[in-house]
């Protein structure tokens, strides 16, 4: 008998878990519809700010399947059809078409919860002015786009994280003057502030205005409702166009309707499976779901998407008979701001302390390639290992190219639990044009199994 | 009472154990001499290639530390000094100084035996004539500046491997006319034959000639003894200049005069100290001892800075009284020729089969970075697991910038003896400038995990 599996939400997730049950089962035994409510799928949301920057054309580019691509696959995907309501007990979504407002409902055997992440918009007055963009899907990247062709001269992004980095960057790029206002010391508060500030002066250096340490209290619009002004508690700063870069939380209000168990993050708790705890049936992955921090021991909401590609084939392998668990996360994230690159894993000095870690943190300057090669260019390295074990419990990266994706060397001895002194003697490549004779990833292990040694 | 050390050979493994040892003691606690018999110390001879391009100033560019500083720091360096002979059961050192001839004798408490490797020069006729260089020494790299300054047109370079790839491309970039000459199919062995057909298809685009499958079976010289021909099995090619490229060996001979226990390699064994085994007080290190395969668990010669520097810090700890172990390597290399990076960790398949593995082998094409950004290059990955176990054995790089130090992820796994399955769940660093959403290392272990599902 064929069964169904109804997918919701048609981006990475979703739309891995379709192509994966798909690939191992076929329409006799699985029929697979999937409901996104936007009007694009299977796309790159990180690839948003460099479509903005101009660096990529889109959004066809940032686009891996399509939906006649995915039905031609046999997935029968339903386009700007919003799931309202789940009906566990029954086995049956409730949709509405947003085009023509007609509601439906569809019943199913298996169900997949993807419906990713909402970017944060603080309560504040104004915050719903025209020209106040979040940045999370694609449509949302027209609309910056959009914005951008009415000639706005100032740009505000709050905060000073991932997106808010990248998006000041696409301003600057677009020749708006910009500025970013975060409430943190210094920005990009993924990584410990000593290595923020390098940011943060990266950052001035491309000639971004970075207010730190300063509250966002309203946004001020015009008399037709267009953004004009930021109010903060340094002071207020004139802008056409406003980017909300405080972050996303998980978009799960579906799942906690239905009665479904959702973490202290806000989002799903799933198996290792990626089956939602408790519940036959039914799966969930991607920015939706919260997942362990192997390094913590602690769950964290880490929407990025890697994971979120991870989780879909997953669900969709165990879906389709076969068999495939998510250990978990250690924490890495990579981005770049102009040329400069920014790398983490593992917990930072803050996450360190919070998590119970008594620890040592050391950081060295070293070159991407042998000091005398041409090219060579500058890298900081900070490691933090737990004191008198010396077990790595993270590292941080800022440097030029070349620097960042050292952090995977990183991650996956973190993986691997292993102390700082065991990683002095890791055999990583060497050769002139690619690394000094000591990797900067040994120097700094080297320099954090000293530290461990006196901190006995 | 003050102790005396003595190092033979003033290269990375020598000059890093003199250095770490005097951090740790002090000269009331302990006198080091060291002896070096050429003109250089401390030099980078991985730099020698880039150095005869011209990429680097040369050869003080390439000397990390020159004898008056290390005098400085209370080491006594003796230059041009050949240490003869050693009498273990006295404790003393034979010397001669190589410019006035004259021969001394030394008393040691400790003994660090680095002499480093010595390029092959095959026994056939002509081989010593001028203008035939190996490539191993500052002073090896000067004799073929020299010998570029008469003005050559054409050079054969002998072998294919690392040395004798980035010395074609130096000839090539002098603006010599180069013919690589190899008996092997493809050239660089380090690699399997597929992922070899790529570096010799780059090497033709450089406009290098390889002549694979091919003997030399002598070198013609003129009537003033100069080089002018090379002679193979594949014809008879014209040469101002020949470079030796056929691989070095352990340059043990003053060990083994002294008895000391040489491995199948040629090579010291040492314990895990670096301790020559069963003889307290005498340790080496670099490219005259052998070193563990961790994967094979078969002793190999890997002559390679990165070894040597770690082996002389690691003696040097252990001399001044502290403690510390060389667990041994996974066989991680790293090169390029022209723009095409290449990389190779672990075990290929011929290494494979001979350590006794059935294994499953799987290649993937993928780029850089994210398929639409701007300067994703391709990356080709090939990865080789044991049957069934799916244990990771071994994994190949070749592509464009940005490719080849991810090879230093699959070598920590390997150190790990992860399995293909387990690495597709890596938590490597993702976001469209610097990798796909699925990493080229992830996309390779995904297949891999397949061919071994298929393969039980």
């Amino acid at each position: 008998m064929t069964k169904r599996l109804v997918v919701v939400g048609g981006d990475a997730a979703g739309m891995s878990a379709a192509s994966q049950a798909r690939r191992r089962l076929d329409a006799e035994a699985l029929e697979i519809v999937a409901f996104e409510r936007s009007h694009h799928l299977s796309y790159s949301a990180c690839g948003i700010p460099y479509w903005v920057a101009g660096d990529v054309d889109g959004p066809a580019e940032l686009v891996a399947r399509t939906a006649d691509e995915h039905r031609r696959r046999g997935i029968d995907v339903r386009m700007r059809t919003e799931v309202e309501g789940l009906d566990l007990d029954r086995g049956e979504v409730h949709v509405r078409d947003l085009e023509s407002g007609r509601p439906d409902r569809l019943g199913f055997d298996e169900l997949v919860l993807a419906t990713g992440a909402e970017p944060v918009r603080p309560p504040l007055p104004g915050v719903d002015a025209r020209g106040v963009y979040g940045v999370q899907t694609l449509d949302d990247g027209e609309a910056v786009l959009d914005g951008l062709r009415l000639r706005p001269r100032s740009a505000v992004v709050v905060g000073g994280g991932y997106i808010g980095v990248e998006m000041a960057e696409a301003m600057v790029r677009r020749g708006l003057q910009v500025r970013v206002v975060d409430q943190a010391p210094e920005p990009m508060t993924t990584l410990d502030p000593d290595m923020g500030q390098m940011v943060h002066k990266a950052m001035e250096r491309m000639g971004i205005d970075v207010i730190t340490g300063a509250d966002v209290q309203a946004f001020e619009a015009d008399g037709e409702g267009r953004v004009e002004a930021v109010v903060t508690s340094a002071g207020t700063y004139q802008a056409d166009l406003v980017v909300l870069g405080v972050g996303v939380r998980p978009n799960a209000d579906l799942a906690r309707r239905a009665g479904l168990p959702l973490g202290d993050t806000g989002g799903l708790r799933t198996d290792l499976r990626m089956r939602v705890r408790g519940r036959d049936g039914v799966w969930a992955g991607g920015d939706c779901v919260e997942v362990l921090n192997l390094v913590s021991g602690q769950f964290t909401h880490v929407p990025l998407g890697t994971h979120a590609n991870k989780h879909g084939r997953i669900i969709g392998t165990n879906l389709g008979g076969g068999y495939a668990t998510f250990p978990g996360v250690v924490g890495t994230a990579v981005s770049k701001v102009c040329d400069l690159e920014i790398a983490r894993t593992g917990l930072r000095e803050k996450e360190a302390a919070a998590a119970g870690f008594a620890y040592v943190a050391v950081t060295i300057d070293s070159t991407t390639r042998a000091g005398y090669f041409p090219g060579a260019q500058p890298i900081t390295v900070k490691m933090i290992a737990e004191r008198r074990t010396g077990r790595l419990l993270g590292a941080q990266i800022v440097g030029r190219e070349g620097s960042a994706k050292r952090i995977d060397t990183v991650a996956v001895a973190l993986w691997h639990r292993m102390t700082v002194e065991d990683m002095t003697a890791l055999d990583l490549a060497y050769a002139p044009p690619f690394s000094p004779v000591w990797d900067p990833i040994l120097v700094a292990a080297r320099k954090a199994s000293d530290a461990v040694l006196s901190s006995v």
